[in-house]
């Protein structure tokens, strides 16, 4: 049996590149950007004052000088100075005009007046040139540079595609995925299950993860463990880009999906890693089209989802990976075997910031998951973990 | 001036619940919920069966023993036992029959045939009962509470609402919110701007923190700094349950927004606090309306929005306030004046995790916050912050 990370090796090494499409700024939250954004002109744009005061010029400057002035300069207009003209009144967001390298703001001046004429003056004792002015490119240049390709955009990143004008981006294009959850004791959810029957969350779970990536499946279905109904289905998943598939890829005589994949040409690149939960995960490929069939219980789905789905998804689209943290375990732990173990965690702060194991009942409890803040990983050669360790985790 | 942690106070102490309504489970991603989410039954609803194996009973367990069985029970089914049946053959997800309590796993048993008889026998010295079952209501007892009012549903919660069926969700309304960007140098970002104008990047940022909590704001508007048409779009603005407004709010003479907000009847609550950056931020409300003016920077409005809106938002859906942490910084840091600093950081994992800086020119700086996992704090009376030092990191 292949380690985990050989497993994610296998996955990564099979990763499709994506092509890219052309949208509205407005629909790009969460999308990976398909294109290197530069800037369109310096940023700022032009020597921006940073505060609301008045403009004049540092070698002019002495403290407690008397400064006739007479206009205003709001943001978003300009001025040319006039001859002898020595400050002006300037607001935020303004462009220091040229002939001045100075801003002092308002809090610091002495407004008066003489014969009706305003004049302005300061207390302070040293300026330097080009206090409180960005200046002109000191942010960005012209053509810099400012987000590369494979960036998922979040606000940050939103704010400055805005800032640099573009309402169309190229983003990355979704994948095209299929869902097939599988298993006769499994009802749909508007469904009554009978006491012996469990309603299907997978699909929910799959659904969500590939919602971060703002992927909406092409097509989610349920089908019981019949093999003419299963192939069927199956043949038409491997349309997809991404065919996913939950259950049926254990021990069980009635785990009838990897001899039907088999058996539909998709080559098997590795079933079963010496990780827990998910360890029968199944994966493979027919052509373009990438095979997830991860196992039946719910935790599973989840991690297999987290550390293995969700890489590929990243990788594909050419994205850098998801973090992993390393912060101090809060407790002890302990494992028996030698499997990679993830478990539900949750991140505590006192002094500083622990790691919480949350208490579960192994891969088929429902409640797995819930109130963590990502999944921890119980390294396979190690069979305890003491208190203060630093322990490995993936945020969600 | 009043300090963070008091603009804070003033802030929650608005809070407003919002009423809840119901929607498709399908619809619920990232939506807070509006209901306390109770079990329809117990989890598991049967004694299930962990592993593909044999079921019998643990009283009439000896190693090496044969067991002849003819019976087969895949999960989605049930049986009863039939008179001196010992084992059967059973699959995970199974319900284990009524006097069987053990599962031995098919990897433990030795399958052989006597005379068309199938028969199976097992070598292990000891077995427990229960042993690979999942107790029917082991995870979670029918009526008990799974999840709470307030929770916002990501993939673990969403996975555990449709096990328990609920395709039909409550959860909390979101408030109408109407957003302005002012400022006469701020123009639309599909026009070309003049070069001493600059797009409007923050009704993005408002959107995309809004869209967080799956807010789509009723309207975003963009107004220059003229009194009439700044006032009637404000009075507008002010049918909403929050008023967001950016820019407009600082010392400048074309500063009016306080001035109208005034007029038009809002209360005061604060006017600047001593936090950089942000420190111009006005705070108020007229009824049930809230009204946050945020300053026209773009790292301001970042800032602003996080420590701000998020933290109102959060407690106006019922739900916990996002986490701070506290983790190692990586390097030194000085500051001068006595304001709470906040500064776009990235989590940089080594022997373990460390906070860093990331570089920008000041909160007029478009690229500020990009490439960075969220905002660190820098308190009021510190001037140095030492590597190795705990600071306080609060996640995008």
């Amino acid at each position: 049996m292949i380690s985990f990370s050989e497993a994610l090796d296998k996955i990564l090494s099979e990763v499709r590149i994506y092509p890219s499409e052309i949208i509205s700024l407005d629909q790009t939250l969460g999308r990976v950007l398909g294109e290197d954004i530069t800037a369109d002109r310096d940023y700022p744009p032009f020597h921006r004052s940073a505060m609301d005061g008045f403009a004049l010029h540092s070698y002019d400057y002495t403290p407690n000088q008397i400064y006739p002035y007479h206009r205003e300069l709001p943001a978003g207009m300009s001025m040319d100075l006039e001859p002898n003209e020595k400050a002006i009144r300037i607001m935020t967001g303004a462009p220091v005009p040229d002939g001045f390298d100075l801003v002092i703001k308002i809090e610091d001046a002495t407004l008066t007046e003489f014969n009706g004429q305003k004049q302005v003056s300061f207390s302070l004792k040293e300026v330097k040139p080009w206090q409180n002015i960005a200046k002109q490119g000191e942010d960005v240049k012209n053509n810099q540079l400012v987000l590369p390709k494979g960036i998922q955009i979040g606000t940050s990143e939103f704010s400055l595609l805005a800032s640099l004008g573009k309402d169309k981006v190229s983003v990355v294009k979704a994948p095209k995925v299929h869902i097939i959850s599988t298993g006769n004791e499994v009802v749909p959810i508007h469904q009554s299950p009978l006491p012996f029957q469990i309603r299907d969350s997978n699909s929910y779970t799959i659904t969500s993860i590939l919602s971060k990536y703002k992927i909406q499946p092409e097509s989610v279905t349920h089908v019981p463990d019949r093999d003419k109904e299963l192939t069927e289905q199956i043949q038409k998943g491997l349309e997809a880009d991404i065919l996913i598939l939950s259950g049926g890829v254990s021990m069980g005589s009635m785990d009838l999906v990897p001899s039907i994949l088999l058996r539909l040409g998709v080559e098997l690149l590795f079933h079963k890693t010496s990780i827990k939960p998910g360890k029968p995960i199944w994966f493979g490929k027919r052509k373009n089209t990438i095979v997830f069939g991860m196992p039946g219980n719910p935790f599973s789905v989840q991690t297999c989802s987290r550390i293995f789905l969700e890489p590929f998804l990243r990788k594909s689209h050419g994205q850098s990976q998801l973090p992993s943290y390393k912060l101090p375990y809060s407790t002890t732990k302990q494992k028996k075997g030698a499997l990679t173990e993830f478990f539900p965690a949750r991140l505590e702060t006192t002094d500083k910031t622990y790691l919480t194991p949350l208490a579960f009942n192994g891969s088929g409890d429902i409640r797995a998951g819930i109130f963590s803040d990502g999944l921890a990983i119980f390294p396979s050669d190690l069979s305890q973990i003491q208190q203060g360790d630093m322990i490995e985790f993936l945020p969600w």
